[in-house]
């Protein structure tokens, strides 16, 4: 048993690490990124709060745990930016490398089901990987919104990118990514903070 | 509907706090402190997979919800050091009231179900309660092994201090206080980075 242990407290050791992979999201306040060990955190507990929303009733554990280990092959791979189209060429095949040593320290049987569920989030296929997409993707406009649109405006963001990123919220809840739009998104573009490139009426 | 998400989302925005309150813990590589959120996050993936080592069957939901809610209350109270005995004094009262405030943002049915889960782990008498302070007590002293005993050895903390705030770790897992007794607290004793002022053999 003691040796099934150590390889869990190995992983459990080698998962600090993402306490300091940087995001390029800013914390309320302004004053620093939010780190994805931080991130994690906030939509777990925004899942724990917001299942009631999943288009598709989902397994609130599982989708927890989904979102509480998605980020950690970042701890090899880095943190992509979701505007870094040059970066994002190499994603894949970086993140896989990292799951399969870092996954790799666990004991087989939780290697493959922790492994086998950052796959699934991946794929975003199931009901609890289309919410856990729901809350990756809410959650930081969530942010951008509370710091006055700071990062959007500051990197010259534009409404279509925005849209591009968000087109698969709605696959885990309407509901959520109607709120997400009208609440952080729209008053953005009013107030200049996001460039409206839609030619619509915002 | 709209009302319901405006509070959920009041609170979503509010505990983003929570990755302010810096605890006493260094984080491995030991350049920085650990924060509350960062703390949550690392604890509830080690019930994820640490769950098999409970004493009595626990509801891995409730508990990894449970660890990542507890600390919310600093945002308001701080964090109190686990050896500031003066601080210690007005804690209860202070968390008590950062409960209401906080818990009070969400619509009434998650503000119950959160608070009482908030209390549920102050009063540690369930199976769930206790795993979630076994986890609280382990992953502090994982950590402080981890960064060689540092902020132990500056602060001059002896050993009997330790095994008082481990009292209560085998409650929840007798496996896994023992485990980190062994790998994580006896090595400090022996390397003289934990006063021994026990008078006992090591």
């Amino acid at each position: 048993m003691d040796e099934r242990l150590k390889k869990q407290f190995d992983f459990i050791k080698e998962i600090d690490k993402e306490k300091f992979i940087q995001r390029q999201t800013l914390l309320t306040g302004g004053e620093r990124k939010e780190n994805d060990a931080e991130h994690a955190w906030h939509m777990a507990l925004m899942t724990v709060l917001l299942s009631e929303y999943a288009n598709e009733k989902i397994d609130v554990l599982k989708t927890v745990t989904m979102l509480l280990l998605h980020d950690i092959v970042e701890i090899d791979a880095g943190d992509t930016y979701c505007y870094d189209e040059e970066g994002k060429k190499t994603q894949h095949e970086r993140e896989q490398k990292a799951a399969d040593r870092i996954f790799g320290l666990l004991p087989d049987d939780q290697c493959e089901k922790l492994k086998n569920l950052w796959i699934e989030f991946e794929n975003a296929e199931t009901a609890e990987a289309k919410f856990a997409h729901t809350m990756d993707n809410v959650q930081p406009v969530m942010l951008n919104d509370a710091t006055d649109g700071k990062m959007w405006a500051e990197r010259k963001i534009k409404l279509s990118q925005v849209l591009g990123r968000q087109k698969n919220t709605p696959k885990g809840s309407e509901i959520l990514a109607e709120y997400s739009y009208n609440n952080f998104i729209k008053p953005n573009v009013e107030k200049g903070r996001l460039i409206d490139d839609t030619q619509k009426d915002s």
